[in-house]
C-alpha cells in the first residue's frame, strides 16, 4: 500500500477553531490544486523541475549499476565528501535502508557491500578521523559537488588527491568518483584531465533536490540499495499529482495542510517525528528541503518582504523525543505542527520477555513485541497533542522498503515545490547563502570583511 | 582560558532596535542577577538542585573510578540502555572527547576501551541491530533508568537479561551495571535481589540534569575520559554564580539574553549551532534541557498560563548547516536566535594542499588550514547574521578538552536554572510528558485510551 496521510488531528474538528484548521478554508486552498500543479507542470516543462523527472533517466542507472558492479567486493569503505544535499540524499538512503550497525558489521555480514563514511563538514576531526580508519589501498571516495566550486568539498579532495596519487600510484584513479555539473567547474576539469569516472548532476536538479540523482543513487548502489525500487516509488509519487482528486495527492494535501497552519495559524515551526531510528536522518534531510526552499525573503514577482517567509524546523525522534522535545510540544507555546511518521511493520521485530521479577509499574509491557510498544507510543504522543489541541499531521509507511523511501522523497520534494506555490516564493534558490560564503572568502584572502 | 561569551551581536547596537536588545532592557535583567542566584541558591539549600552538588560527590566518583579500573581492557562493547537524559549526558562526553570513528578503529587504537553502543528508543531494529554486533561475551550493558520504571529501559533491559542469563551462566552479573535510583523502582530491586553493581542517580537530580553524575561520569570513565577534569570544569562553571560581576558569569548572560530576546523581541526559537563535528550531539543535549526545562504552561505561583512559555530549538552544525538551515535563517522570518559556538584549537589540523589544477574559484582556500577554513565560514556566518539583523551570541571554547565539557555541561544547567527563574516556571518538572505515556499504557493494557 502506498504512503498514506491522515491530517484530521490538524482541523479544528479535532482541535477546535483556534488552532486547527476550519474545513472552508482547507477546501479553498485544495481547490486550487489544479492550478498550482499546472503552474509546477509549467515550470517542468520550461526546464526548470529536473528532479520531477530523474526517473526517467535511465542511462544514469545503468550507468550507475554498471559501475557498481564493476566495483563489487573490491572497496572496504566507501567514502562521500559532500556536504548539504550532497551528502543528506546518500545519507537517508542508507540509515533507511540498511542495518543499523552497518560500519561495525563484518565484512561478510555487510555481503561484501563497503562501509560507509560521510565528510560532510570542513572540520579537519571528521576529515582526518575518517582517514584514520580508511586505509587508501581500500577505500574509494566519491567527491559530490553539483558546482564543482563547493569550499567544504574541494578542500577535502585537494587533500585525499595527492594522499592518492602518493600511496597509490597510477592506480589512483581508481578510487575516486567525481559527481558534479556535466560541463564545468573545477571537478568536471579533474574528470576530464585525468580521466576520472565522473557522474553527472543535471544542471537543473539544486542540490536539496538531487537525492534521486547520482548524487543519492550511486552510493546508495554501492551500499546495496535497490535503485530501481527506489525509483519505482519516485515514479509513483510524482504521478500522484496528475490524480484526479486530492484525496490521492498527500504531498499536495501535506503542504497545504502547513502552509494554512503557518500563515491562518500560527504554527511557525514544522517538526518531524518519524518514529523509526532509521528516519531519523529523514529529519535531518527534511529540515534541509523545507527551510532553505521556503525561507526566503522575496516574493515570487520579485517583491521584497518585510518578513520573511517559511517554517522553522525541528528534527525529533520517536519515542526518544518523548524524553525530550515532546513537553515544550504539548505544553510550550501553542506554534508547532508536528508530522509524525509510523511504520506499519518493522523489518523485524521482538517479544518484550516476561520481567522475572514481576513490579506492578512494569506489567502493562506484558505480552507485547517492542513494534507493538513503539505504536502505543506513537497513538499516545498523538493522542495527547490532540488533547492538548496541537496540530499533527500522521504520515504512514506500510514499511521501510526502497520503493517507499523513492515515495517519501519524491512526495515531500513535491509537497516543497507545492509549498513554494502557496507561499508564493521561489523554492528552488537559497540567494543568502551566498552572503556568509562572500565573507568567508574574504577572511581568506586577507580582506576586510564586508558585505 | 575558560569558557567566553560575546553577546554584542543580540544587541541593539549591532542590529538596530527592532530585533537587538537595548541597553537598558540588557542591564535591567542583569541587575537582578544577584536576586536570581539567591533563589537558586536557596533552592540548592533546600535540597532541590542536585545537579549544583555533583561535582562535591566524591565517593560516586571513586566508586565509578574503581570500576572502571577493575573492568579495563575485559570489555569490547559498552551498551548503554537509556532514554533521553540517561543517553544525551553520556553520548555528548563520548562524541566531544573521543575519536569521531571510534567504533570502527580497532581494540589497540581504542587502548582497549570498548566500543560504544547506545539504545535510546524501542524500536525493534535498534536494539536487535546493536546485539546482532555485540556478542554478549565481549559486552557490558548499563542501564539507567532514575525512576527504574521507563518503559523503553525496561523492555530494552527485559530482553537482554534472559540472554545474558542463557548464554553466559553464573557469571551474566558481571555483564550488568544499573544506573537508578538510590531507593526505588525495578532497577533497584533488581540490584538487591541478584548482588549486581549499581550506581545511584541522587533523587533531587533530573534526568536531563543528569550527565555529571554515574549517568554521564560510568559511561565516560569506562571510555577513557578524565572524569575529575570534566569536574573540575564543572566546578568553575557553577561557581561562575558567584563572581562579583556578570561579567564573569556566562551562564546568567546567556539566560538573560534568551529571555529577554523571546519576551521583548519575538525570538521564539533558540538556534544551537556548534562549529565542531564533535559537539554536532552537544545540541541533541541543549534541545533537551531547553525544550523541556522551559516549555511549560503553568507559571511558579501555580497559575495556568493563556499560552506556553518556552522557546523551541532547532539544531544545526556549523559549517555543515550551512549549505542547510543557514538560508531560513538569514532571509526567513526574523524569530531566531543563534547560539554559535567556536573552538579555538582544534585537537588536530592539517593544510590544505595546494590544487594542481589551479581553478580561479577555489584559488582563496591557497595557503590555509582546515581549521582557518571552519574559523572563516563560522565568522562569515555570524557576519551575515548580523548583516541580517539576525540576532546570534557566540560561546568560545579554547578546545575541546574534558575540563571545558565539564564547563559547557554545567554552565549550561546553570543557565537552564537562571531561565527558568525569568520565565517565572519550574525548570525541573516535565507535567505534560505523562499524558503520552498515559495513552500508550492504556493501549497496551487495552483498555479505551482517554485523558
Amino acid at each position: 500500500m502506498p504512503i498514506q496521510l491522515d491530517v484530521q488531528d490538524a482541523t479544528a474538528a479535532a482541535i477546535g477553531d483556534e488552532h486547527g484548521l476550519s474545513q472552508d478554508a482547507l477546501d479553498n486552498v485544495l481547490q486550487r490544486r489544479v492550478e498550482v500543479h499546472s503552474q509546477i507542470e509549467a515550470q517542468r516543462q520550461a526546464g526548470k523541475l529536473g528532479f520531477l523527472d530523474l526517473p526517467d533517466d535511465e542511462a544514469t542507472v545503468r550507468a550507475i549499476l554498471s559501475f557498481a558492479d564493476s566495483v563489487a567486493g573490491r572497496f572496504r569503505n566507501l567514502v562521500v565528501l559532500g556536504i548539504g544535499g550532497s551528502a543528506l540524499g546518500p545519507l537517508v538512503l542508507h540509515r533507511a535502508l540498511n542495518h543499523a550497525e552497518w560500519n561495525v558489521m563484518s565484512d561478510a555480514e555487510r555481503g561484501g557491500r563497503p562501509r560507509f563514511f560521510l565528510v560532510d563538514n570542513v572540520d579537519p576531526e571528521l576529515l582526518l578521523g575518517t582517514l584514520d580508519v580508511c586505509p587508501l589501498s581500500e577505500t574509494l571516495f566519491v567527491a559530490v559537488s553539483k558546482s564543482g566550486t563547493t569550499a567544504e568539498t574541494v578542500a577535502a579532495l585537494r587533500y585525499v588527491m595527492p594522499e592518492l596519487k602518493g600511496r597509490l600510484g597510477e592506480n589512483w584513479r581508481e578510487h575516486l568518483v567525481l559527481i558534479t555539473d556535466p560541463e564545468k567547474g573545477w571537478l568536471r576539469e579533474l574528470v576530464r584531465e585525468h580521466g576520472l569516472t565522473g557522474f553527472p548532476v543535471p544542471p537543473n536538479v539544486g542540490g536539496r533536490f538531487s537525492a534521486l540523482s547520482a548524487v543519492g543513487l550511486l552510493p546508495a548502489a554501492l551500499l546495496g540499495v535497490n535503485l530501481l525500487e527506489v525509483l519505482a516509488g519516485a515514479d509513483h509519487a510524482r504521478n500522484l499529482r496528475k490524480q484526479d482528486s486530492h484525496e490521492q495527492d498527500w504531498p499536495y494535501q501535506l503542504a497545504a495542510v502547513h502552509w494554512l497552519a503557518d500563515t491562518s495559524k500560527g504554527k511557525s515551526v514544522s517538526v518531524m517525528m518519524p518514529y523509526a531510528q532509521a528516519l531519523k536522518e529523514f529529519a535531518e534531510w527534511y529540515a534541509q528541503l523545507w527551510a532553505e526552499s521556503l525561507g526566503k525573503s522575496q516574493d515570487l514577482d520579485g517583491t521584497r518582504l518585510e518578513d520573511g517567509r517559511g517554517q522553522s524546523v525541528v528534527k525529533a525522534l520517536g519515542a526518544t523525543d518523548q524524553h525530550s522535545q515532546l513537553q515544550l510540544l504539548l505544553e510550550g507555546p501553542n506554534r508547532h505542527l508536528t508530522t509524525l511518521l509510523n511504520v506499519r511493520e518493522m523489518r523485524r521485530n521482538a517479544p518484550v520477555p516476561a520481567a522475572e521479577s514481576p513490579a506492578e509499574s512494569i506489567a502493562y509491557l506484558d505480552g507485547h513485541t517492542f513494534q507493538a510498544v513503539l505504536d502505543a507510543e506513537f497513538a499516545g504522543t498523538r493522542g495527547a497533542l490532540r488533547h492538548q489541541r496541537r496540530p499533527s499531521v500522521t504520515l504512514t509507511l506500510d514499511r521501510l522498503s526502497a520503493s517507499e523511501l523513492g515515495e517519501l522523497l519524491m512526495g515531500y520534494e513535491l509537497a516543497t515545490a507545492v509549498a513554494g506555490r502557496l507561499y508564493h516564493v521561489d523554492a528552488f534558490d537559497q540567494p543568502a547563502v551566498e552572503l556568509g560564503k562572500r565573507l568567508a572568502k574574504q577572511i581568506l584572502r586577507g580582506e576586510e570583511p564586508r558585505l
